[in-house]
């Protein structure tokens, strides 16, 4: 089996080594990765300058790395369609220094990735650790590979992927594993202004976020629970309850 | 009435100062835009360099406008949270020079400030002319005033906006309006590959659409057929027919 593996913390960073590293145990892996932190990237694509590819000796391994100047989303495009000549079986994007929960993943790259993966029909998933510190990327790359071969043997709709978050305690801390829905993530007072040596203002994007409650299903209640969430997602954002009652809006008389 | 007015072409193209002016005759406007073309960003956010903002003259008319140096997104985060010191009734993102149709809404920096605006619970819409060439601002900025007033006098299901196109023929041979779903795009032979002057190999993201039958109920069949397209959308990605049967994956065993 063979695995296109992606990110947005960049090539070099400690999750997708230890991803890529554990899957070359059982898959033929190959690396297509962003040149440094792409994060928050969502799904922008580059049309606006040209894509460079270069090949990159991968840490310690002899697994073909190539890193590109683009987002998460850009490799997986260059990957499938430029890069390898070869059709990957599964499109596998992290491990990503951080969750990707609820109304989060518009905004992240790594889940963009792997929905780029299931938009070319591709079976793809995106993996990501809530922890913020001491990272055991070890343990999410384990379970990434056991996932991935369980998604191999298993059919889901199509055009769905699968969005797992690793919850923030060790390894023996976990409870399980929850099939769960996105919750919802929202934020305040996100702006912090400043002022530059030069008197003049700039913010930074920060944030913190907002205590909502949240469905029992959500992958937020979920990991905070110390579960491991998996959730199905798909990129058909129609509102289909919607249709009909626009309809009676009366759009005629527009 | 208040609106808050954003793009991704950039403060200064023409789709959007014709969307101004011509909202600014019955609402008051407040443009916040990116300061150059942001198309193709998705749903990004600035996290890794300052946003600067700056008041700028916006064409010939009064309407107060803030440039930024971040994405469409950032410029709705900014607007409401930083710039702004009243709450917009409505946000409206466009008009866009091109098409927001299907799949395509993900890799759209125009639908994602729009969908930005009802994540924080504002009514919002996003609207795109189909037309390549001779583009009739004029004809997509009056539907969108009076869009923007049947909006604010009905109401839509919560965490719901709306994405709109109109089709690529004359005013006069539009058909009418369709309450559409969104289709299906996807591109084959995306990249064009090129030599630099040193020698060096660069891509281009090109894409060629793959031609697919499309759901008669689609904003692409409809747009074809020379109809105003209007499709709710919302930003939840959750897939709920999977979760039963991912359920019975046997996940205990991994």
């Amino acid at each position: 089996m063979k695995v296109l593996v992606t990110n947005d913390d960049g090539i070099f960073a400690e999750g997708i080594y230890k991803l890529a590293k554990k899957l070359s145990e059982k898959f033929d892996v190959y690396v297509v990765a962003p040149d440094r932190q792409r994060s928050a990237t969502g799904h922008a694509i580059t049309m606006h300058h040209p894509l460079r590819v270069n090949k990159v000796k991968f840490f310690d391994t002899d697994i073909l790395a190539w890193a590109v100047n683009g987002t998460p989303t850009d490799c997986v495009k260059l990957g499938i369609e430029a890069i390898l000549d070869i059709k990957p079986d599964i499109i596998i994007s992290g491990i990503n220094d951080g969750p990707n929960l609820g109304t989060d993943v518009l905004y992240s790259g790594t889940v963009s990735a792997a929905i780029e993966g299931a938009i070319h029909g591709f079976k793809s998933l995106a993996i990501s650790m809530v922890s913020k510190k001491d990272i055991d990327y070890d343990f999410g790359a384990d379970f990434s590979l056991k996932i991935a071969e369980k998604l191999l043997e298993k059919e889901l709709p199509n055009n769905t992927l699968l969005n797992i978050n690793i919850p923030d305690c060790s390894r023996q801390e976990v409870k399980g594993i929850k099939v769960t829905t996105l919750g919802i993530r929202r934020y305040k007072n996100s702006f912090i202004k400043r002022i530059d040596p030069r008197g003049q203002e700039y913010y930074w994007l920060g944030g913190e976020i907002v205590k909502e409650i949240q469905n029992e299903s959500s992958d937020i209640a979920c990991v905070e629970d110390n579960y491991i969430s998996i959730t199905p997602i798909h990129f058909d954002l129609t509102k289909f309850e919607a249709i009909e009652e626009i309809k009676k809006w009366d759009l005629k008389s527009i």
